[in-house]
């Protein structure tokens, strides 16, 4: 093994890379949570993560994982025996839907092939049929980590409008906030699902929901027994800057930190930066003649690429040699992509060296596993990044 | 204000001081989840833990709080319209009945003061009388954080024996957990419950259930809707070492240093070393003339003294002004208790200069907050430690 | 031992603890010292340092210890041959005094007992005398940090006018720069030397001297062979906030956190929280029956406070006791002292509550050690604290 | 400017980039370096620092930088007076060379077109010349940072024992340190100069000078006067693991974790590494048609890679488009090479992804800058990495 000195490179869909400036938040005393420091900590970091969701309405910052924030916005909203929309994108997906199911939701789910996202004219179809509005809500995973698709929310949420229909809007935006644009106001989402460990460059540990007036008043009407999750109480605790139950307080400062970086880069450029890097990272695989695993061009993540392995090779053993060679982290493929696909992460705290060295381990990866592919990936992703810059 | 140089005394009972061990533990760059180096990680915790808890079983870990792993333990053994045996110990039972009470369980909630622990005698009649062994579980607060009242956990499984019955015992050892002796194997703990921060000296972030043979068994037949907190899943991911969501990996790291202070000073120097402060803080207190809220001397907390106010002052002007001007924090009176004492918590990374320390500020806000006293606590502290060095 | 669990109370003169705030600045990647990046680093730290030095005029900051400023400012303004004027106050000063005595120069050395500072008046007489204006240049050390006795350097200055004579006059300002007042243009001192690990809280590692022009004009035709000390290559680099060779970036990270610290507080707030714990601390030596060793009340140091021990104890022994029962570090007697006093420090990150645990720890280990003492320090110690708080 | 997110590029030929670890193991508190627990620390990483030198004598460790011990090793070794022999391999000889005359000594220097290093035939041709044996040291820098060519020390020492001459031999092993085979005692060195802040993985802020029983018997005879680099009382102290002076704890903890680092790689294969990183950076200069500085094949350095600028193009503006853009710090020409040459580090915390993207960003600013080259550069280094694992 030689390539363990010096940094790792982490491109594996997030946990993404934390910055150094927000480990550097982290790493200091904890203090009293329920003493005047903490809240006004609290409420910076409940202020300013309505900007990242783009909304002026609550966020709900829980100890937990995005999994938990799942699970929040299932038990606030919905009952056993309510009926929901949803759309097999993928592995994500798919967990979301089992759990739901769990709670006794009864999900319709729209099966689909893992290479395109939700298809807007088939959510107005199905809503338009449901007369009898039963369907309850509409739940999206964004950005399909585990297959590179991201599915449009303005134009599904348009197709709910065009349908008519009352149904709440769930969004999960776990591997796409604050890397790909999410409008929880303006795309009228009734919640929006996210963590803490992608886009917005943390450890994992925090779960978020974002909730729309109407979600909160379903919220109160819901009988589905709950208490962890629970809103109402958050809510009232948040006011003064404080937690019902013990916060994440270290979690809670690079928050603050990783909002300020947001800040001074600027949402837009931020979203800008993952596209780049996406395209650059297509144009590689292109050049190699590897095929990416999405279909639609319109639905290309900004924030990793699926990448299908050539017939007849296993991925996860690509994978262990630039894991051994080249220290280099990809992304496995899940549940029915196993070992067909890897995925490269690109996403958070990453910028066009560090994806050009995380490409270039790649196409050393792929000569060292003799993976049949066309060398030249490494100059078609430069070529892009620097027609990138000039545009 | 003259206090806020050099280091805050925070002496409330938890979150606790974390080590500079700890905090440089967390602070390093995020890790693949699913690669080999995550894995040794994870086997490394799931193994230590258990040493804490003393159990050979398996221990849960969850990212989330300690209220987390409160309902993990309800939402895995009990079901709507169970019943159960809790007491009012103080405000943490009371809140851990509210919860129980939103999932439908039936509490039969055995009233106290709030000044002494659970009645091993109460608990052996109650049973006993139960002849129908319609009570699901017994469930108590080992050492109630509200008042510092540590419940007898050993002589209430006597009492559960004694009088034959089959239920479940669940235990809230969030704040007791390496501070106190805690023995799941050899009490007969179902659900053994605690959290990070407090005698495992890490940030707040990571809930923890220890569960018996019996309580997997009442698991897998019990009906109650879950996902997040689910144990069976966990338990399959975890023999490989890894977790069926994305864990909190940073608080991992954390978890594997404290693990290896706590052994490397050992348990039961732990627990004296607890055992010590409090006896040296109760001798500050007697010494002040004021009255330690717990009434029973079996069931002094090592934990955490709570201090009861001369009639007719407030406990959180006082507290005020310790925090002015010593940059002292000490822990408000909960719920009834509500400026009628303070705490002083003496947890985790604490040792007697420490608490020196804060009873020197305790001593020193008494007086300039005129609350009526006699000054002379912190020698009768010093005198206490140092016998306590000779014996 | 049972003293080793919990924070350290690191009670020596210096170096002294180190804010939490400032490690974090440290504690970051390195940059180009040649970059724009730095270069603004750099001219922030060369200006802010001014301000703690109270002069208009250079400092120069060296990769080194407060030595070598001694040396620095040696090398700089004296060649062999010259002679200079300095006092035995204590370790320190002989020290620096056989420092000059390796470069040739000719020290006239006023002898002195080690427990009161430098008389002013023996400084005008023996400069009156010197009709030749033989003596090149008065050499000071300001607080002397093996006694705890702290020379009045205004006194001095005014000593050195009334007698109308050119000296240089040099004062090292290791232990007292930033706990102590120290006013370079005001008080006409030439050369003020001074390191990082004091006052400034910082790691050590980093050198200072600040130069008035009389000194950097005796520097231009000062023969004394010299280059990694020479003021002027510095100088010239500083302009553009960069350095001749390469500089020790982390700390000063560190520096312009520690800076923007001791703004925040205001330096006379700093001066007078020292005072009010050096105050308080001799009043518990006091009250313990114990000598301070400093034996003129204008001259008590408000850095630290030397001890002496009881005839017949060793300090060593005592000091052992309090390392390992109390982990509570005491400075140790220097050469002539050894053994025979401790000193307190109470210095830099330092308020109420530390100094109250140390203190603790000193009566503590006092008791333990069967040192003859009266009980009672610490009573008098808060008694002190709190005066000073309504005064 | 769109690279100024996520990790910045740090390329210069030193300070190197810091290990996590080692800024973990310096990111704590202080302790007394007068304490047991210092003087632990101190013997460890006096001893283990000899592993590095391959020396079993002593090595000196000073709080300063590279510089100072250039100054250490000629004021403990030489006289105002004495000549020595010197060679002018670049900017930093021209130095040492400037620093030597400051000290009164004599220096032949033979010169130097800077793109080849010391010629052993004509050290042994000039040594054989001086018959009177007058010329007291020879003094080598062993890898020139100012122009990537690395000296051989071993065939330097053949040359000075063929001519049978007793000169001392002094080597800067200042940038080859830990990145390229230095061999204190087998090629009889007698003072190696060094610094912390290139192979050992440091930041800067210690200097070090490893010394043979010759050197040290000349010091010991040597009358130059000096006091803060002087090596008997170093020594002494050393003896039980302290120092003469306070020493830059923080920095020998780092320096603790970086000597275990280089162990558990072993020090050959980090000498291959760096090797192999040179290699591969030629490679990629060469596909691009520009031209390496350094003219013998036999002394390329291992460390930094110096590459001409074509013609009427100024290296300077490159490199600004290459910070700016890419957020790539790369290394200046510095005196007589400036502007005309732009330097690559590869050393220390360095593997084949972060030189890849390294690389990647020179391309990139080449194309942005439109400097004259061939593309490809980046998939030349790729198959000479490629080639090295397989070899």
């Amino acid at each position: 093994m030689t390539g363990r000195t010096g940094r790792h490179f982490l491109h594996i869909p997030g946990p993404s890379p934390v910055p150094e400036r927000v480990l550097r938040a982290m790493d200091r005393q904890i203090i009293d949570h329920r003493g005047p420091e903490f809240a006004r900590l609290g409420r910076e970091v409940l202020e300013g993560i309505r900007g990242v969701f783009r909304t002026q309405g609550p966020v709900i910052i829980y100890p937990g994982s995005g999994t938990g924030a799942w699970e929040a916005a299932i038990v606030n909203t919905l009952s056993p025996g309510d009926r929901v929309l949803m759309f097999e994108t993928g592995h994500f997906a798919t967990l979301w839907r089992q759990m739901a199911a769990r709670f006794g939701i009864e999900v319709e789910f729209v099966p689909g092939d893992w290479r395109r996202g939700v298809d807007p004219a088939a959510v107005e179809a199905r809503l338009s049929e449901d007369r009898a509005r039963s369907i309850k809500a509409v739940m999206v995973v964004h950005n399909e980590t585990s297959t590179g698709v991201t599915s449009r929310i303005a134009a599904i949420r348009r197709a709910i409008d065009a349908a008519g229909h009352p149904a709440l809007f769930l969004v999960d935006t776990i591997s796409s906030l604050a890397s790909v644009d999410v409008r929880h106001d303006e795309w009228g989402i009734d919640v929006t699902v996210s963590g803490s460990q992608k886009g917005l460059m943390l450890p994992p540990g925090l779960g978020f929901t974002a909730i729309s007036e109407k979600a909160r008043a379903a919220a109160r009407h819901n009988t589905m027994p709950r208490s962890y999750w629970d809103w109402e109480e958050m809510l009232k605790a948040n006011a003064s800057g404080t937690f019902p139950y013990t916060p994440a307080t270290n979690l809670l400062w690079g928050l603050r930190e990783a909002i300020a970086m947001l800040r001074e880069e600027g949402l837009d450029a931020v979203f800008a930066r993952h596209a780049r890097l996406a395209a650059a990272t297509r144009a590689a695989v292109e050049a190699w003649g590897l095929e990416v695993l999405c279909q639609n061009p319109d639905e290309h993540s900004p924030v990793l690429t699926a990448v299908m392995m050539p017939e007849g090779r296993g991925a996860d053993a690509f994978r262990a040699v630039a894991l051994e060679r080249f220290d280099l982290s990809l992304g496995a493929g899940l549940s029915k992509l196993s070992d067909k696909i890897f995925r490269i992460g690109h996403l958070g705290e990453t910028n066009d060296l560090t994806l050009m060295g995380a490409l270039s381990g790649v196409e050393m990866a792929l000569a060292a596993s003799r993976v049949p592919h066309r060398s030249g990936g490494v100059l078609a992703a430069m070529a892009s990044l620097g027609a990138g810059l000039d545009g």
